[in-house]
């Protein structure tokens, strides 16, 4: 099985690419977590959809051969970052090419403040509907007072995230299973 | 009275863009309408604002100088496009220089269905919250089906969206000077 | 399979009421569409769990035993209705009594206006993350200026919402099976 | 200046109701802060207009004669309670009789979990689009873990959120100036 992570934030030091990092140490057996790089898309404009930028079409391959995504979604003003805005549009064009459709998904975020990022969850939540993506419930993954949880080389320490990560994980796997019947599941 | 114009949208054609065109026709007397046109900035990433890209402190400038800003604002999969997005992080950056404190605004929306971008308009609702604006709560303006509202060179046509249009900007202005004690009324 | 169809209204003469007559109508053969009225469950207040009113007991079996939930939601205020609000909350108490946990859903309004609910179902949206509910995503179905797609006795007439209410209760039974592998599809 | 304090809750022992007794004795000179006991409105429902109870009455005429409302929000299920909802929805009715109409705001939360109330609070802000209201946009207050910040007899003694509070009430009350030019500032 085959996750695709893809991190809000561009920024060097980012500690929700950290913690994509971290899932992919703690993903389970048989599962492949690669990411992608959105932050050097081009801004997207409908004009340039008549002949897509490569690097976009890069990103849409990614998208189809994966079997779910996972979001790392930074809080920018109460809501997801334009960098991610952005993936998700150029990833959703043109006219019926929805790369995202009835992808399954989880979502994290780590932020320095208090509340983590919730606001930028649930907004993400409402632009899968229109995306047809179909994110899990739970566990809710929101590092609050991101710099006490990660140790050096940006390495999450924390051992309560650490283990929900684990089980978000395990569920996404769960849940793709669903919308995936004919993937066996490995013999014991 | 300075109100700063604003397209969600970059793309030729925008019937976004082309409802500021027709606030700046329909603007009170008194009242100057400009716009900047935002699909040109680079996507931002905060590695950036060491050394400012000169077109977006030329943007923060903009804003700063307004008394008031004007939102044209498209709907992209249930919330704002990832353009418009990517101007008000913009303006919001680096922390302690948020260009958009304190503004009044208005927000407006056209779209191809029947909708007209009622999502889209609350998601900048929340996000102004963060950024400490003073949006208008009425007219609400949505042009839905936006095709048939235009005429020939993209001129706004449709007389009740048309009258609309103006008391919002009146309403605007009346909304603007409770923020702005000492702008003078001009006398009748 | 049984559906539990619940209105937000309360009131005689609910549209919202009436899209779930057309529902129980155009329901596939093997699926049960019951209802339940909520707007008789007394206003939800903590202090009362203790001895859990009978009314509020019966609901939450009705939810129990069903297989999956249609939600007809009117939007007052840009919101769910308080009669809808204090259904979800008596159904998901007392504290780890909650009747909604893991059912399929799928929501439709009807509204005065002319962008039928869109935000109320928006809300309710939200609402399930927390309850763990998982609703369908498409199609929408948005009954705005409901007056003229009913007809004598409240019957819904408009050809268009009939087939998409039709292929909304086709998607939900499917939607619901996913959840189900025991379920056994009925052979033809 | 008169201010009306609403209580999400209507549960012996609410942090949200305490917190309302927090802002009656940290309100400044002048100002009057009453409440309002929502929790025995009977449900809405617009049937009931033709003739309205009398405790509603008398609940219109206390927004009515407020100068501003405090919203106390509990957050249940990722938006605010069902007691809430049901009196804005009677605030708000019949058509043509909003009481809430044009009234400036401040929210405040409290909840025992680490995010206090923060979904409630924005959706009530978009409910307040609608009803036409105009709440400030800070200090946002947000009591997390609430029982950490309360002494005996539900008294507030967070000295840190105490601050906040005072700070909000301050800016209620310059925010309300606003819309009220007549109100004449007390001299020194």
């Amino acid at each position: 099985m085959k996750i695709l992570g893809i991190s809000g934030s561009g920024r060097k030091g980012s500690y929700n690419t950290a913690l994509l990092g971290a899932a992919k140490e703690l993903a389970p057996e048989g599962v492949f977590l690669e990411t992608f790089d959105i932050s050097t898309l081009p801004l997207y404009n409908s004009d340039l959809e008549q002949s897509m930028p490569t690097i976009v079409r890069e990103f849409k391959n990614h998208i189809r051969e994966s079997d779910a995504i996972l979001f790392a979604v930074p809080e920018h003003n109460y809501t997801i970052t334009a960098v991610l805005k952005n993936a998700i549009e150029w990833g959703n064009r043109p006219p019926n090419d929805n790369s995202w459709d009835s992808k399954p998904a989880a979502i994290l975020s780590a932020s320095s403040g208090p509340r983590g990022g919730v606001r930028a969850q649930l907004h993400l939540r409402q632009i899968m509907v229109d995306l047809n993506m179909h994110p899990i419930n739970r566990p809710l993954l929101l590092v609050a007072n991101e710099e006490e949880k990660f140790g050096a080389n940006m390495k999450l320490i924390d051992p309560q995230i650490r283990e929900t990560l684990r089980t978000m994980l395990v569920r996404l796997v769960e849940w793709t299973r669903k919308f995936q019947p004919n993937v066996q599941k490995i013999p014991a």
